[in-house]
């Protein structure tokens, strides 16, 4: 949980430094949100997702994912918000899968998106806010890599190199090939020939796979989706980030329609994108009215600390209270209470008492143990004298005096 | 959402400032954890909950509750902890209810339990820690009242008040007779003493309903829950906390075994209990072991958010970014960025860039609506001259020099 917190708290605080106001919505949403995107979505949401008949005979889903919830939400209020619009949420996400490393049934998972800006420095922005989560953790540049594509680019790619061998390929060819792409990294070189050959021509198949990235600029140079990219290359450049053109990232889902970028962990610990993202043009558009263009990134908390925990970067803060009051015995019990409450109101640290029937040097050892800094005895001598001894646990560092002066040595 | 963030904010600094420390759950959970509590629970989890069969054919349920969760978590690990364990948690709650003031399908409540304490000074701090919860609102102790009762006495005290009239009751009847004692409020005079006298006789009915706080106090003076009682009452006065001993509260969850109390707001606004708890002896023992001793509360955001609306104690923060950067036409929309980034960095505030297509009269409206503090417009001379001025959008406040300049204004 402390871990989880500290994740939480970079991820807020980054993404509020960059203007990204929070938003959340139920995690029970109607089935319908999630089919809508096509009929192979239906398959999804039957077979990967906790979906259910409620009492009210509605079904309803836990939410797979958060984009089509925020883009139903800003579709909704577009008249009253005034754009671009900056939101994030860290909502919890439930996927009827298999668990293994890096997936879980439930993650929860750091969504920041842009509504409303088609300008290639937003592309910039979300890729320059993904990046500053990643250094704010502590990483630094050698421990992961930006990868960006564009969608739009990728399908003209595949058209052209499969038109230089004099084929053409229809639009659900090119959706086979972008799917079959997305699953590379998992197949080996031969696997994925063959696999490629069996959605198009031996010859084209080939070219597909053997095409180097230079050979792609090449032949795409003067495609605007090439030359977007480019541009937004030279934007993160100029703020001092390093990105790299990866022309086989093709991000798995269907509504991403520009941009595409994804964030891995260079180690080769973990294979999985800590962070994936993209433009989407259409996306608002199933809710009625005008497109409304978006872009953003998801980053999931398991995939964010297996990269902390590779890098030595997991940084969370003790939970414990700074001090512990230690009555003698039960008598003293609402005697330290009320010291409690002193040092509460007037030195605002966080304290507890220990009230269980443990003998002293139990309590003292079980305060050490839960990384509790400071220890006040308080029994009868105490209680009469109106004199307390402060003693920090892991320093040699003791200070003796009514409670009034101890209170003011924390606050001052 | 920044509304109950800052409720959300009040509630977790305020619970670790006692020393209790957070915990979570999955929100879904084996339906049997509710069931277990006794036969009428099993009717409960099925009608009043969000229960489904998942593909894997379990039984489950979005939690309605979160205290049997906590005592699976602490009864599993009662080897590794040290008592007492001080818990909070921020769990969202589902519902299956008919919607109404108060009372929504889904909300989020904040619960805080001790375990392993069955001292009289758990009691005075679990009711204090509830009292400063308030405070830190802002609320005064005349907007509030803290009524308290404990279990067994209310149990004792039928029993001695049906055996005063030479009556018995047995465990059933007493059970029915708490259960509507917990819904008088909602009944008027008449229809309570009519439904009281369908469970126990008449001349028991009419004492039930007649005997005061003063009879009640001088009947139970001698038993032990009752001494208990005005042992806690005293130690909280102690810490300058008026509690009012309620002998009509009862609680309507069965598992309560010692202490209770609620919280009631006293304008006559909100008439459900915006917080309540008790203490719990047997939760523990379903899981097997020895019982470990409970005490805790829950309060939910949504009587919070009532209660703090009804006495203008609403306070939430603006969430804009401080800083809006203007950009005069997208082809300073790089820069602009790169100025932001420059502020983010050194001066450690939020920015934002408007890089809509928007004149900059609309953008500096907007930023104003949406409670920006500062706007820095980049245009073409501001870029060559390396001179910027920063507004200040509510005050006649502004300041002109080059970036360094001005964001060592917002560092200093």
């Amino acid at each position: 949980m402390a871990v989880q917190r500290y994740i939480f708290d970079v991820w807020s605080k980054t993404a509020e430094s960059f203007g990204y106001e929070r938003y959340d919505a139920s995690v029970l949403e109607p089935s319908d949100l999630y089919k809508a995107k096509g009929a192979e979505n239906e398959e999804l949401v039957n077979e990967q997702t906790y979906t259910f008949t409620d009492r009210g005979d509605r079904e309803v889903t836990l939410r797979p994912e958060m984009t089509p919830t925020v883009a139903r939400m800003v579709a909704g209020r577009r008249r009253e918000l005034s754009f671009p619009v900056r939101w994030y949420s860290i909502p919890n996400l439930f996927r009827y899968e298999r668990p293994q490393r890096g997936r879980l049934r439930e993650h929860w998972q750091l969504n920041c998106d842009m509504f409303g800006a088609t300008d290639y420095t937003a592309d910039v922005e979300i890729i320059a806010l993904a990046h500053a989560i990643i250094k704010n953790f502590g990483a630094n540049d050698t421990m992961f890599e930006i990868r960006i594509n564009n969608k739009e680019l990728a399908q003209e790619t595949i058209k052209k190199i499969a038109s230089e061998e004099g084929e053409y390929l229809d639009e659900e060819q090119i959706k086979k090939v972008i799917r079959l792409m997305d699953r590379e990294a998992k197949l080996s070189a031969v696997e994925y020939l063959d696999q490629m050959s069996k959605i198009v021509p031996r010859d084209v198949a080939n070219s597909l796979c053997e095409t180097t990235l230079e050979e792609v600029s090449k032949l795409m140079e003067n495609v605007p989706s090439y030359q977007n990219l480019i541009e937004i290359g030279k934007g993160l450049a100029s703020l001092g980030i390093v990105t790299k053109l990866d022309s086989h990232l093709v991000r798995g889902f269907d509504y991403y329609t520009g941009t595409i970028f994804e964030i891995f962990d260079v180690s080769g610990q973990n294979n999985r994108a800590m962070l994936g993202g993209g433009r989407y043009d259409n996306l608002t558009e199933m809710f009625g009215g005008e497109p409304i263009s978006g872009i953003g990134f998801g980053m999931g908390d398991v995939t964010m600390r297996d990269f902390l925990e590779t890098h030595n970067l997991l940084n969370a803060n003790s939970t414990a209270p700074t001090l512990m009051i230690i009555p003698t015995d039960p008598t003293q019990n609402l005697e330290a209470q009320k010291i409690a409450q002193q040092f509460r109101h007037n030195a605002d640290i966080a304290v507890a008492v220990d009230i269980s029937t443990k003998k002293i040097g139990k309590k003292i050892s079980d305060a050490s143990e839960k990384m509790v800094e400071y220890v006040l005895v308080v029994g009868e001598d105490e209680v009469r004298d109106n004199q307390y001894t402060l003693k920090h646990l892991h320093e040699d560092n003791k200070k003796t005096g009514d409670i009034t002066t101890l209170v003011a040595h924390f606050r001052d």
